[in-house]
């Protein structure tokens, strides 16, 4: 039976028409069912602008919108009929596999620990990011929800990452690396010490600690470290990025030479652009709760939009979810505190 | 009357040849005074194979080496002859006026605290490091030195970058934000929510917390992080700007048009390559010693050093320290702990 996902068409920065866009791009180059989560009017017009609906593409309304900057627990505890809200129902109640969404990420995280809870002896849900490398992609965790850490959530981020980073992306035995500024084991802070002695006891393909420049080399397939670290390398990377195409163009566009040899040489930009732009991926995976989701950028592009729903529909089919608890179950006792029924802090939209 | 510079010879990855030769640059390209302190045999035939040498370039002898991995606190304790310490003892003898090394930096750190002493209230000592923008540098503080701190450890690191700020880039009230995970001063980890409230009572030019991105966009003079967070940033960002071009030559060497495209732009690459090249700053200031110190990538050319050996001299010209001091007696009161006699931890090579 096909797959089913459900898409929260109200979130993110660009609007609803792109990612209603992105919904009819994904229905089209796939056979998966797919739910609009929103305002039934509205994105019943913007679908119908599309030409004829695909009979796969449904309308679910939802009245009401978490806004970007909305606090995550008030946007769970007033908005009970937000899209993102009624997105996690549906996959409670078993009629969508999976949930995708470029709105808010603080109230996804939330509301998919509330709705669907987290998975068996996960203490922390949390975010995994995708960076592209010279040599495959590189699966980075925590990149936001969990700010502050102790040393066994970092652990299980290296656990959950890996089962996604096997499913995913085929790695048998990912390389593990745990993100520190020395690749001696006694280089680090606090936190980094007490996670590599729980890392080395562990089966998982641990290689040591890694330094912010191994991050995009590709010779590591997942790079822990805590929310904080990982949302400030993620939005560097953004920046950067951004500003060595800005500064290269700025130098361009000085000469009249450099701008002939740019245009000879546009179509390699344009094939690196795609390569590095985080659209490929589509979105960021949830870890840890029971289901599946994807927390997209919230400048989300229609083609970003189509790749969530694509990676989404990935983790559901191929059960990301049990390989998380098989790999967990053999490490039960490292590091394992008596947490699990401690409320979520941290979370940060 | 010149300044006077020691430069540690053998320190770095190179070798003492690129050290050499960037001393030989700088001396010829300002009225500098220059001492090379290492193995004097070696030094005397390198400099030797420049030519006539410089009645301004003077040879020290020191017959220790500290390596690049051995522990700070080994090397100031066993290698009481290394050229890093001699440099350091010759600073505090007033017979130079500051030092540049691209040895260990953990080592050059130890060596300037224990030889030169803090300055008067400074709790943390650290290692600033400058960031190539789209609108000028950007002085990141701490890159490496202090991986645990408290929130007046980031309010000091504030304190002394912008001292930088105003006496090197000449920005009157320099912009300093608070790295963190989201523009909000609600928003980040508990070390970054207790700074946020000790800047907001300042009376330094306090922008808020910024975000990774906002990095490299030139809108933020000052940015203040922990140094484990830093030294991330500082290593992410040399991965992914190596990253970018090798992936963007890739894709460039698959098309001969492309490729005519390349070599008509190169001249466009070559100035955005010395744009964002570390060698153009020369490296990172030691801020918080009584005296001055720049503390070279290990990887540094010979342009680097002569670069590095000219900011030395303008921390010293320009008395950068003094107005440290000034600063931090306005905010004396403010965050500060009576720990400036506490062993300095958390130094990290």
């Amino acid at each position: 039976m096909a797959l089913h996902i459900a898409l929260d068409a109200m979130g993110g920065d660009r609007g609803p028409g792109e990612l209603v866009s992105g919904a009819v791009l994904a229905a089209r180059e796939s056979d998966l069912e797919i739910s609009l989560i929103g305002d039934q009017a509205l994105l019943g017009t913007i679908l119908a602008s599309h030409g004829p609906p695909s009979s796969r593409i449904h309308l679910v309304h939802a009245s009401q919108v978490v806004g970007m900057d909305e606090s995550p627990f008030d946007a769970i505890r007033k908005k009970k009929d937000s899209s993102i809200m009624k997105a996690f129902a549906l996959h409670k109640e078993g009629r969508v596999d999976a949930v995708v969404s470029a709105g808010n990420s603080g109230a996804t995280l939330a509301a998919a620990i509330k709705l669907l809870g987290r998975l068996e002896h996960v203490s922390r849900p949390g975010i995994a990011g995708i960076f592209p490398t010279l040599k495959g992609p590189v699966v980075m965790m925590d990149v936001g929800a969990n700010v502050d850490c102790r040393s066994e959530h970092l652990f299980q981020f290296g656990v959950m990452a890996s089962a996604f980073s096997q499913v995913l992306f085929g790695h048998d035995r990912p390389r593990v690396g745990l993100l520190s500024i020395g690749e001696e084991g006694g280089k680090g802070n606090v936190l980094v010490k007490k996670s590599h002695e729980l890392f080395q006891q562990s089966s998982l393909n641990y290689i040591g600690n890694v330094e912010g420049r191994d991050t995009f080399q590709g010779d590591v397939d997942v790079m822990v470290c805590d929310g904080f670290v990982g949302n400030v390398c993620l939005k560097l990377s953004e920046g950067l990025a951004e500003a060595v195409m800005g500064m290269l163009k700025e130098e361009i566009v000085k000469s009249f030479k450099a701008k002939l040899g740019y245009l000879l040489a546009r179509d390699a930009f344009a094939s690196f652009k795609k390569r590095v732009d985080y659209a490929e991926y589509g979105g960021a995976p949830l870890l840890g709760i029971q289901g599946n989701a994807i927390v997209c950028h919230g400048r989300s592009n229609a083609v970003a939009i189509k790749n969530a729903i694509r990676v989404a529909s990935e983790m559901a089919r191929n059960k990301v979810n049990d390989r998380i608890l098989e790999l967990l179950s053999l490490h039960r006792l490292l590091g394992q505190q008596d947490d699990t029924n401690a409320p979520v802090a941290g979370v940060t939209p």
